[in-house]
This record gives C-alpha cells, sequence and structure tokens, in this order.
C-alpha cells in the first residue's frame, strides 16, 4: 500500500543510527591518517552535490577547513584538470558509479594527492579509486529520488566536521541524530493532508541560507523529480541580487530557517516576502516565524543549528512525496529518470 | 526612445577594448606580484558570481589553477571564517559595495593573504580592502540587469586567465574580444520581433556546460530580472541528474552550445528534448544543431571555445531586453529591485 520513497523516507533514523555504529571509529582513524591539507576539493552530482554544499558550510565553520567543488566537465570533456597541491580530494556518490566523479579521483591519484569516497556501494568504481571510503549502510535505496542516501551522506559529512573539529562536545552532539530525525518525522506526519493546497502549483521559490543552503537546493531537487514543479533555489542574499524579481502575489515560497546565525536574516526576508504577498511555506522551530507561515513545515526544538539540515529536509521530503501523490504522479517512478545517472 | 539598458547592451565592444586597452600591462603586472598560491577563493554575489563562475572554468582549463567560490555568510553571520592558507583572495563586484564580499578581503588580510578585488568603482570599500585592483572603466551602469559589467567582469578574468598561462596565444586571442561582441550584437538584431513568441512564457530552463555553465546561469538571472519567468540553470550534467523530470511538452528550453569540446555532450541532451517534445531556443554557431531550433540565438563562427561565453550572453541579453517589452514590463525598472545590494 505504501510507497517505497515513503518507506525508505521512514527508514532514515535506523540508517543514521547504523552509520553512526559502524563508521564513527573508521572516520576518526581516517581524519588522524589525512594528515594536513590547505583546503578540501569534492566532486559531486546532485544531491550528493548538495551533501558537498553542506560541508562547505560545516566543515569551515566548525573545523575552519575551507572546501572547493570541483567542476568535474575539466577532467572529462576537456581534459584539463587543475592542479591539486594542497588539495584533499573527496568524491560523493550514492551509487559510485558516474564516471565522471571517478575521473576527479583517479586525477589526484595521479597527483599524489590523498582521496576519500563516500558512497553507499563498498565495491563501486568509486570506491576503488580511493585511498579511504566511508560507507553510507543505507541498504539498497529504490527510489529514483534520493532521501535515505541524502542525509546518510550529510551525517558522514556532519562526523568528519565533528572529528576535523576535534570537539568532543560536537562529537557527541552527533549521536543525537536518529533521534531528531525521528522526532522530525513523527511531527511531520500533519503534513499528508495539507500538500492538497499545493495540488495546481507549477513553481515556487526555495530559500536558506548558511547550514540550510544546502537543504534548498535539495528540496528543490526533490520536487522538481518528484512533482514536476519548476523549483528554484537560492539563498537569501543571492536572492535579494535579483531574483526577488520573479516575486507575484501567491508565489509560493518556502523558507528553511531554523533558529541559529541566519535565522534573523531569514526572517527578515520572510516579512519582506509577505508584504509582497507571496504564500509562505516556513520550516521553522521559532513562533515567531510560525505566525507568518500559511503552511508551517514543523521542525523539532532545542536542536544545535549545525545539525539542522537534518531535521530540515525531512518535512520537504514528506511534502513533496505527498504533493506527487496528489498530482497523481507514481513518486516511486517519475518520468524520464532512472536510478544511476553516469555523466562524463 | 531607446531604453537605457539597450545603450549599455550596445556599449559593450567598446567597454570591452576600453577595460583591454586601460588594463592589460596592470594585469601582467599583478600576475607577477602575485606570487604562487595553491587555489583561488573568489567571493561574489548575483551577476558578478557568474563571473567568478567563468574563471572556475577558464583559470583551471588555461592556467591549472583552481577556483573555490567563497561562503560570505561563514565570515559575516557565523564569525566563522575558515583558514586561509595557500589561498589568492579574489573579491568580485561591480559597486564593490556589498559588505560581506569586503568582510571576505578584511578577513584575508587578518590571515597574512593576497588580494584582489575586480570592480567598477576605484573609491570603492572592496578596492579599498584589496592589494591589487583590476578596474572595469565601464562607466556608470544604469540599468539594474547588469550588462556591460558582466562582460566586462568577465574580459577581467579573460585577461587572468591568459597572463597566468603564460600563453602568448591566449594574450592574443582576448585583443579579439570587441570585434566578436561587436559581430554577435549585429546578428542578434534579429532576435527583437522574435521575442513576441514569448509573450506568454512564464517558466523556462537554461542550459550550459564547461565554459558556458556561467552562461546559464546569467541568462536566467537576466530573465528573472527582467522578465519575471521563473527560469532555471544547470549543466548538462546536473539536469540529467534529476530536473530532467520538469521536462513537458511545449517547455522551452535554452541550451547554450558554440562548438567546442562540451558540443557534442549539449547536442546529445537537445536531441533527447526535442524527443521529449521541448521547444528549443538555442545559441550555436554550429549548423547541426541550428536544425533543432525552434528560435534561433545566432553566435558568430571561428571564435575559440574559451572566449565563446563573451559571445553566447548577447543574445540573451537581448532577448530578454525584447521578451520585457513584449511583456509590457519596463527593463529599465524591473520590481522590487535596487542596483546596489547590500548583503550582510
Amino acid at each position: 500500500m505504501s510507497t517505497i520513497l515513503e518507506q525508505e523516507i521512514a527508514s532514515q533514523p535506523e540508517v543514521i543510527a547504523r552509520l553512526l555504529e559502524r563508521e564513527t571509529t573508521r572516520v576518526q582513524q581516517i581524519v588522524k591518517e589525512l594528515g594536513s591539507f590547505d583546503y578540501a576539493l569534492i566532486a559531486a552530482r546532485g544531491t550528493s552535490d548538495h551533501a558537498a554544499t553542506y560541508a562547505k558550510y560545516a566543515w569551515a565553520a566548525l573545523a575552519r577547513c575551507p572546501v572547493a567543488l570541483a567542476t568535474p566537465s575539466l577532467y572529462t570533456l576537456y581534459s584539463a584538470p587543475p592542479r591539486m597541491h594542497g588539495a584533499l580530494v573527496v568524491g560523493v556518490s550514492q551509487s559510485g558509479q558516474s564516471p565522471d566523479i571517478v575521473s576527479v579521483l583517479e586525477e589526484a591519484k595521479r597527483q599524489g594527492r590523498r582521496t576519500l569516497a563516500i558512497t553507499n556501494d563498498r565495491s563501486s568504481p568509486l570506491a576503488a579509486a580511493a585511498d579511504h571510503v566511508i560507507e553510507l549502510h543505507a541498504g539498497a535505496e529504490q527510489s529514483v529520488a534520493a532521501t535515505k542516501t541524502y542525509t546518510a551522506q550529510l551525517a558522514a559529512m556532519a562526523l568528519l566536521a565533528a572529528c576535523m573539529s576535534e570537539q568532543q562536545q560536537l562529537q557527541g552532539e552527533v549521536q543525537l541524530l536518529p533521534e531528531i530525525v525521528s522526532r522530525t518525522l513523527t511531527a511531520a506526519a500533519e503534513l499528508k493532508q495539507r500538500a492538497e493546497r499545493y495540488r495546481y502549483m507549477d513553481q515556487c521559490v526555495v530559500i536558506g541560507r548558511g547550514y540550510n543552503y544546502a537543504t534548498s537546493f535539495e528540496l528543490a531537487l526533490k520536487l522538481k523529480e518528484l512533482t514536476y514543479v519548476m523549483a528554484n533555489a537560492y539563498s537569501s542574499a543571492d536572492f535579494r541580487h535579483g531574483p526577488i524579481a520573479t516575486v507575484s502575489e501567491g508565489l509560493p515560497v518556502v523558507l528553511i530557517m531554523p533558529r541559529g546565525m541566519a535565522f534573523d536574516d531569514m526572517h527578515d526576508l520572510a516579512r519582506e516576502l509577505q508584504a509582497r504577498g507571496a504564500e509562505l511555506l516556513l520550516a521553522t522551530d521559532e513562533p515567531k516565524a510560525q505566525e507568518l507561515a500559511t503552511t508551517l513545515l514543523p521542525l523539532p526544538q532545542s536542536m544545535p543549528e549545525w545539525l539542522s539540515p537534518f531535521a530540515a529536509i525531512i518535512p520537504g521530503q514528506i511534502f513533496a512525496l505527498n504533493l506527487a501523490l496528489a498530482k497523481g504522479i507514481d513518486p516511486d517512478a517519475p518520468r524520464g529518470l532512472q536510478k544511476v545517472t553516469r555523466t562524463r
């Protein structure tokens, strides 16, 4: 009766718990062995690229590690890879199959750099190309739309951030993740009916900032894959630099705004968008923001901001799933997509 | 009679010629003084961020220099700047006013790193914060939608790529830019009437890859700012990883596909999109692609691929301008935007 996607969404606390149980010690060891590097270069596509975007914030803010996102076409189409001196090179792919991501790690080896793969398949070409492998232990993901492997990739990134920071407190906080995600799933159940209202929505905007910049891109991708809605993701700052012109009366705007350092900026934007007549869907745990919401995507209280992306994507996943159903789309078989995309 | 935007678009060959005349020697000198660095960290927002994206490809492909895009909120909202060891730090801003971009350069100074500003205003806070300044010489840009300062920023990035590459041939090719842009402007005049067809378009997709990944983002932003069309930009590879599900019969898809290393991949995608019933608007100089186009955004023959983004954005600018007029929007005063956006 229930869809595979729904089951995979529901399995996330268990997946993250398994990953933490099996990989925490390994990640501590890997971080010790990596030695020093100037910056991390991460190669990823699609959902994995959003996990890399989370790392861009978490690794820098917590461990002062700068992150560059790789441009795989330089390694494949152009055969013009940049020099990698000073870089730790990381490849992220659920399947570990995408040739362009593997190419970046192979080039890193040629240049004598350390490499790390984050993948759900230990026997994949990506894992084979890397010095170190962090495995997601998410089980086979059957839905085309990635959910459990996304939060598992986030968990790998959070573990790495905590270990690189050398702060015991952060390593303790990571262990709270299964419970945070579990509580969020319970609270999000009420969204099932709520999606009906958006049956005829055909475009929307999704905005986050800082740690949740990644969440805005991941939610926009879920909406595109599962509901075919033309969803556009931005940071609140980039949105003000032009795209805000697209806001007209009634445009649905999803704002990812848990409490934390990015909240005030997001709250200012929410009020400005309300004044322009946008319809606000707010992912927040802050009562003064909830007042502005036509639709609330509820988040649990009292989680550390740096872990809020784990919670913030959950109501979005459930909203996208139920909107697909309301639109008569089979969420397990979106048109024109295969599970593994082999881009050059 | 004509709009300010139209005049600014038309002025681009002259602006680029002036920049090359006044800055070529300076850029050669700056590159000598920069010394060695592991990677470049570029901070920019909006249109300037698209020029930075061009640099990400051009600097790497031609001078093997890896580029990371900065996350300004780490420096402002989070007060958690990453370490910058090994980085050359570059700030790009037309006005030089945005506090978050200035913050990144100030932090670089605190960390003892070399800094470079690319700006249209030599007396701006951004220029004051930098060791080296490349000035755009574009004259005051009165339109909210950046056009001449975008191609001027691209020209600064191309000059830097050519000088860093130490290849005389590339430095010679840069000097062709005013003529390439001028020829493209002439050919694009035919688009004036063509925009009528899209009077009721309210969403579209824009795709580029490699050097023209930046062009897809810049054109999507012009469409959003000037015509309020919900335009979504992608690389062809990322598009295949999910967003391709949004393609339905008649969806307008703009493909930036000049001849070069990225052409075959883009051509494959164009044929696939045609099979799915999308309406194709193609920016190309290749006859076998032109056959697939419902609307051709003409590009001049025989330009080096690395300079094609200068040409490729021109028909896009003219299309966006004329679509704004067809929709009854004043292109000199898009709703809800100011020229200088001061994001934290």
